[in-house]
Formats: C-alpha cells, structure tokens, sequence
C-alpha cells in the first residue's frame, strides 16, 4: 500500500474546499491522500484529514513562522513525510513557509548546498513537454558553484520525471557568447563547458525561453522569479489586449466569437494549472509548490507531480546522477560555509 | 540653425539602405541629419553623408574594437558629437560598442558613476505614455549606489522628455515588501524610502511590469536586459500562437479575418518600433540606441527621440535635477573605487 501525499489544506487562494475538491480528483484515481487543514472539512473515504487550524500566511517571515508554530498545516505536513508517514509533500500556501517547512524537516540531499525551486513552464506549439526554468526563487544571492549545481539538480529531474533522456541544459544570460554576462554566470559558464554528465548547451537569452531550444534553463532566484513573473504577466496582459480588442466592436466580435475554440486550446498549453507547480529540488525527499491561484484541477497537477516523482524515485536517481558525476564533489570543495540560506 | 543628429548608417538588420530611408522621413520632418557609412549611399539633399566603410559588428568585443577601429562609423559619429559638430548619437548596430564609443567620446555626467541604458517599453491599454525601464543591459554588475543613481537618472529622464511631472520610480524585486529581493536592491530600497526628490513607490515585481503602476522601473542590466528580452519574446511567442490559431481551420480562419483590424491596433500599441529605442543617461550628451531589427520608422523614431532630448535640454535638466536631489553627492561618498566598469 502506498504512502499518502501530505496536503497541506490552507493557503490556496480558493481556501481549504478548493483544495479538498482537488484531492478529491486525485483519490478518484488511487492516490491515497492525507489532508492537513480545519477540522470542519468533511473528506469522503479514501482522503485523510490531520485536522489543524494553524496555518502560515503570505506576510509571515518564514523562518521565523516555521519554528514558532508546529501547528500550522504546512510544518504538520512536512514533518509527516519526515517521520515516514507520508510520501510527499504538496502546499499551495506561502512558497517561502513551504521551503523552510520542507528544507527544515526533509534536510538537504547530500552534498547539495542549496535546494533549488524548479518551475516548469508550458511552452505553446510544443509536443507538451514543459520547459524546466530553476531557480524560481529559491535562493536570490548566488556563487557559481550554486548555479553549477542548479545545472545537474535539472538536468536529473528531467529524467525519471520528464521523460527527456538527454536534456539540453543553458545558463539565463544577455547574450550567447561565454563571456557574457554576471561575473557569476560567467564563471559557471567555464565550468560547465564540457562537464561530464550533463549535456550544458551554452547561455540563452530571455527572449528564447519559449523558443524550445533547452529542456532546462538555469539561473539564480532573483532573476528567476522576476523572469517568471514577467512571463505570466505579459502572456497575461497580450492576452486580455487580444480579449480587449475581440470585444472592440461588433465585426470584431464576431470574429473573436468564431475564433474563440482555437484559442481555448492555446489557453489551456498556456495554463500554469496544468503543469502542477514547482518542485524542490536537492532535498531528501519530494516537495512540491501549487500556485496560490490553483483550480482544483491545479492542486490535482501538483500531487500527481509528487506522485510520480515518488514513484520514480526522483530523489534518489538525482542523487546518484549527481554523485556520478561528480558535481556535489568538486562543487563542496569550493564551498566556503557549508550553511544554507534557507 | 540646428545642428545635425550623427546618425550610424551601419548595423541595423535591413543594413545602410535601410537607415537611409529612416532619415529621409525625419530629414523632411526638417530633423537635420549627418550620416556616417558607406560612400555608395546617395543621400538626398538635406541628409549629409560622412563616408566610411568600417563598421563594428555585434561579435566584436566592444572596448578593443572601439579603440582600435577610429575610422569606424559609430566612433566617427560619436566623436562628431563631441567635437560640437552634431547634436546627438543615434545607432542602431552593436549595443556594446554604441555604449562604449558614447562613454570613451561623450564622457559621464558630473556625479554618476555607470551610465545606464534606459528601454521605453510600450504599455498595451495605456494613454501612449511607456514606461521608462532601465538598466536594460549597460551594467551586469552593480552595487547598491548604481540602483539608487539609475532611479534619480530615470525619474529626471520622464520630466523634459516625456512629459511626466512627477513621476512613480520603483525597484524591480520579489516581492513588495522592502525586505524582499538580492541584498543589493533591499540596500537600495531602504535608502530610496523617503529620499528627496523622487517619488520612490517601493518594490514592484516581474508581473506588474505592463500594469501601468509606474512610471520607471529600476533594476540592474543582467536582470534588466533578460526581463525585457522575456517580455518581447513572451508577446511575440503568444502573438504568433494566436496568429497560428486563426489559422487553424476555416471557421477559425474567418474570425481571424474579422478580428484583424482590432488586432491591428493591439500590433501597433506594442510594436517597439514605435518608441524609439532605448537612451543612454548618465552622459554629457545624449546617445540613442535602435533596435538591430528597427524599420525605416524605427530609426525615425530613434532620431526623433534623440532629437526631443536635445531640444528638450535633458542632459542639463537631468544634471540639475540630480544635483538638487543630492544623489550624486550622497552616492559618491560611497563608492570606493571612481572608475567605471568599461
């Protein structure tokens, strides 16, 4: 019998009964689930509940949050696959609270400096594959050896989860030749080229992020977050332009009506909710991030991601990706602290 | 009688013929015009010709190739501005080697440390106004001073040349909150919290880009210059998917008929021909940069935008405004070292 996956209840933007829908859908198909969240939720047989009515909100400092309430809904969760009861972790709540929550209970992979948050984004016109795009925010201050180790933590994942069995790994930067760029970049640049292990593609630019030339694109938290937040928001604001616009005036109207369920299919390859959020990765075990503004249908996404990256063992195959290749090695050696931000 | 705008006839994507069409349309609007490139170029009457067959390509390295290359059509024209010969530098070729030839020839303003590179992003649903985003890519490296100086030298910017009394200046982070973000730009927020002067308006992040909420944007050139390279690439990754399903099969292919002239004006609206390029601030001169892919109207534009800024006086409004606020002044007393980076 398999492990339930920990979900934590609270924090998506549709509140507890949205997330208890989502769960619901996974069920349905045999994923066992333990919901952490009010005890006034009411789950069919087959869903668990943990009740709890603690939780930690957006504006919270998360470390500070984290320790002074084992309460609240996400610390539960996490602290239930530490001790082996559950398989996996899924919040769609504060992501800063979930990675302290995850980082604190689930502990640092061997050799791995800093967990890294892997988003994966819809690329339109592509066979569905999504693109890997790590750091999204996980860590904004950044070494070389950290973006090195982003490198190998992606290109891993990309395997037993994706599917993709050689994926092309690129540094973000301002311009494809090796020395462009951050100092940081740079350096990473160096060392990547020729690595054994990984398939390192050279730098891409912002503006080939949807251009499927890479499986997975690399680069520190800070600009991580701001170019996934841009991209949302730009494909979000052509979006409603072209709605604006398709409501101008009535021949314009008619035109958006008879166009409408070609783009309903280009909506849905765009959908943020059907790619399941992001997953931690470089701990010793499997965290996922749901967007706050889920649907149920995106909470489903987000434990079936964490399902299957229990199922194939994605924790322990990036281990030992990892270890083969001898990246967690060289990259400690240069390693001054060996404490992590967060 | 006014003098000429030095205009690079090398370097852009439609190459010298190109730009020559682009001055003719200003050079009738009664813009005059001196054109640096090749001698085959047959200028009309109104439209000087500065002949040179050298030019800088974007795979040169732009500090070696500036001083070893005099003749080169973007040095000679930058030296005509600072031999008082012409007003103002326009280019649309190599970004690195416009920005190294106007530093080297033009020199930085009093007080500022690192020129930046200031992109006007157009803002689809706005009243035509863009929004000033800088530095898009002049600096990859920079300190807490260089953000504050960059918000003081895009706020004085909007005045003369756009027309904007008071504008909105925000720092691009993670988060709203002034304690999120790289520890540079949490530096920066806190010192530009309540600064004189300017009207700092906190964090903004990467989705509020094209949300109208300011009227500058600062961020450092690594972040800056992949954001707006995502930005374009998201709008024309998701204009093209929209422009794919209305192609998709003949009821969808009527309501693209219908829905055209609509889009149209969408098109145009974001369409970064229409806003002239991006301008370099920090110099005693003023120096504009094309897009490589600008049409005719582009460089136009371009010209126009350089032209305004002379006219306008914002080089020496900039400067007064910077010293009034106490920017540079504040700014330089910390900055340990008086070169700048190339």
């Amino acid at each position: 019998m398999a492990l339930p996956v920990a979900l934590d209840a609270y924090g998506a933007d549709g509140g507890p009964d949205l997330v208890l829908e989502g769960a619901r859908i996974v069920a349905a198909e045999g994923i066992p689930i333990r919901l952490f969240g009010p005890s006034s939720l009411d789950p069919p047989p087959g869903i668990e509940l943990d009740p709890t009515n603690e939780w930690i909100g957006n504006e919270a400092e998360p470390v500070a949050a984290v320790r002074s309430k084992p309460d609240a809904s996400v610390v539960r969760a996490a602290a239930a696959v530490a001790d082996g009861r559950c398989s996996s972790l899924v919040s769609a709540g504060s992501t800063g609270a979930m990675m302290t929550a995850a980082l604190f209970a689930l502990k640092r992979a061997q050799g791995v400096h800093r967990p890294a948050l892997a988003a994966q984004i819809p690329v339109p016109g592509s066979d569905g594959t999504p693109l890997v795009f790590l750091d999204a925010g996980a860590n904004t201050d950044v070494r070389p050896q950290h973006l090195i180790q982003f490198a190998f933590l992606g290109s891993a994942f990309c395997r037993p989860v994706l599917g993709v069995e050689d994926p092309r790994v690129a540094l973000l930067s301002v311009g494809e030749e090796q020395k462009k760029g951050r100092a940081d970049v740079v350096e990473a640049h160096e060392a990547l080229t020729g690595a054994e292990g990984i398939r390192f593609i050279g730098n891409l630019e912002g503006r080939d992020l949807l251009s499927g030339e890479a499986d997975v694109i690399v680069t520190d938290g800070f600009t991580g977050n701001v170019t996934l937040k841009t991209l949302e928001g730009t494909a979000r604001a052509v979006a409603d332009a072209v709605r604006a616009a398709a409501r101008s005036g009535p021949v314009a109207s008619a035109g958006g009506l008879l166009l409408r369920p070609a783009l309903g299919g280009l909506r849905r390859s765009m959908d943020p909710n059907a790619v399941g959020g992001a997953i931690l990765l470089g701990l010793r075990g499997v965290a996922v991030v749901a967007h706050g503004s889920s649907t149920p249908e995106g909470i489903a996404n987000a434990v079936r991601l964490a399902d299957q990256a229990v199922r194939e063992r994605a924790v322990e195959r990036t281990g030992e990706l990892l270890a083969a290749a001898g990246a967690t090695r060289d990259a400690l050696r240069e390693e001054p602290s060996g404490t992590a931000e967060r």
